[in-house]
């Protein structure tokens, strides 16, 4: 029986994780849930069924309330709660779902106090993948990704030697507008950009998929995760998104996972990982079955080049090239800035950036996404 | 250092074998040939450049003038020497580079002196499946295949469980005449025939892949090789041949092996299982690829169609299907038969026969084998 303490429950992640629970009650328990939007109703209904020994509540939900509700839960309120909720002292899971900058801090604290990683929260090894990486190896614990992507590579990886490698693949579906030409671009909505044409998820995760930011965030997260130099790091525009992930050995030979896309597949693997357990998602048929595969055009989708770019550059680069996006992302759904804005102002803000620092602390890094947020904030 | 004895070496699949130690000298020490066709200028430079210890020469070679060439290599003659030829009592691999039921034989000898086998002879489990698996079982020996569908499998089953594979799915080219329907089928003619759109091989196996044999022989072969019931074992029309083999898990993730197409990709895979050494194969790039699945349709090709019929039957019927095969193919290589009538030949003779012999010995199945053949030879 694993352990498992939900960050971001009532996310795009955090509501299907809780769906393959559901369907495993016998390998897997409950034991914290972070609650993060206001949804009552729907926060009741989750507690109920998955009696979690403690609960996280975001600030502005009635901790009195649910505490009178369920006076057996231990309750942890506002932001350092939830850093007291993931250092609880009995081992187990965390899985991040939280999206953006945030879910940082929460990450390296249940490192600290020993717990298991299953990570859908890119930032964190954006921001601090030299950081995490030496606190796994310091607490020995396991750093599992979610993302589909990193999943699929990760099982591709399953039995295999990193010195045998000679090159990942992570493959993008192009988003909203991968048929757009950059002329079109000038004239697209937020609606627009919210009609993914593969997966459903998030309005963040969403835009950055139009953006090819999110591929950005990819690239630099596997660098990280598998230890691989960016130059081994390839990218593919694959519309169908029934590949996720490919690894190319030296012998010629390339390994690839493909579903129908659901998140549950990525979430289920990482939770019951190295198994696969029953799940009932739409089973792939090869009785009908196309894929492409094509250039992702640098120049067309300007954000991946940059990942390449602050990725090389380290230190407190990936950093900047995340804040300015998560912050353009917030005027652009609050529709004070164009869809290519964003990527100006992402890039603008890197060109500007000149702190060289190779190995920043903790502190650096989350001052860095704040000066960075404020200067967007204040440029427009 | 591994010890290598290759069975059919001036083949298609020893050759390239070759190739591929050739690069790899300081991983494998060719230790045996065996040589089957009587091209004595090839003979001699492979023997120079490989020095083995042992060398088997098929009847119709003049044995004394090679000993006298070479008196330091030990000699083995006729269908008798090969016996004695895998009995040699170096511990090594195996590789049965065999065309057709002849290559069962030497298989079990190898087996029996404790030797692990390279396997690309598919009839040596066709014919002789249960018998093998329990002989490799008993010399605690590893058998693995060279096949590119078949390593493909091996390749997607590293690091995962058996238990949670759901089904196995083998791709299938389509051969030359995969547009073609039945009607037109009645004009092909060998030359056709001989015309594969994207493996370079030899004649019998060009010839099976056009009629669906080769693949109904793979559905067999796959079932004794991963220990599958035949429910699980699925194909698909798969014209790229980029493709090879893939497994589906309970989760409903797919795991695939893809490559160009390059038989010096899997032989490698073989000899250095798990391992993958470096191979200048034409890589795969992700540029500009198109992939494509189809229903392999079991009335188009019947043959496919009664691979799951004899593999259900077992006993002897695998060894009657595959007999009256070779002996068909060999007839319409030798223009006796038309195309179409392979196909109809080989049913009638799996329609006729009715010995129902749970666990044949091997006797039984070599005499089988014979009879098949002589009734298909006598009915022309």
């Amino acid at each position: 029986m694993k352990h498992i303490y939900i960050l971001g429950t009532t996310g795009t992640i955090g509501i299907q994780a809780l769906d393959v629970i559901r369907q495993h009650k016998d390998k897997f328990k409950v034991v914290g849930l972070s609650l993060g939007h206001t949804k009552e109703n729907q926060h009741l209904s989750i507690i109920r069924e998955f009696s979690p020994l403690i609960v996280h509540l975001r600030e502005g939900l009635d901790l009195e309330k649910y505490q009178k509700l369920f006076p057996n839960i231990q309750f942890f309120y506002g932001d350092s709660g939830l850093i007291e909720f993931v250092k609880y002292d009995k081992k187990g899971y965390v899985l991040n779902g939280i999206s953006g900058s945030s879910g940082l801090l929460p990450t390296i604290e249940a490192i600290k106090t020993g717990k298991d990683i299953l990570l859908a929260n890119k930032e964190t090894l954006v921001m601090g993948g030299s950081l995490i990486n030496a606190l796994v190896k310091k607490h020995n614990v396991e750093l599992i990704p979610i993302d589909s992507e990193h999943s699929a590579i990760l099982g591709c990886l399953r039995g295999e030697s990193l010195n045998e490698v000679e090159s990942i693949t992570i493959t993008a579906s192009g988003g909203s507008f991968r048929d757009l030409t950059r002329e079109e671009l000038k004239q697209v909505t937020l609606t627009d950009a919210l009609n993914h044409p593969n997966w459903d998820m998030g309005p963040k995760i969403t835009i950055d998929s139009a953006t090819m930011m999110n591929k950005g965030l990819e690239v630099i997260e596997a660098h990280y995760l598998f230890n691989l130099p960016y130059d081994k790091i390839h990218t593919t525009l694959h519309k169908e998104s029934i590949v996720h992930g490919m690894v190319t050995f030296k012998d010629g030979s390339v390994k690839a996972v493909l579903s129908n896309p659901d998140m549950r597949m990525p979430i289920l693997y990482a939770l019951a990982y190295p198994n696969h357990l029953d799940l009932a998602i739409k089973p792939l048929e090869f009785n009908n079955l196309d894929l492409s595969f094509r250039l992702l055009d640098l120049e067309r989708f300007p954000l991946l080049k940059y990942a390449y770019i602050v990725g090389r550059k380290a230190g407190l680069y990936p950093t900047v090239y995340n804040a300015a996006n998560e912050a353009c992302v917030e005027l652009f759904i609050s529709k004070k800035i164009t869809f290519l804005d964003i990527e100006r102002i992402v890039i603008e803000m890197v060109e500007g950036f000149d702190q060289d620092i190779k190995n920043p602390t903790l502190e650096q890094i989350i001052q860095t996404d704040k000066d960075i947020k404020r200067k967007v904030y204040n440029y427009v």
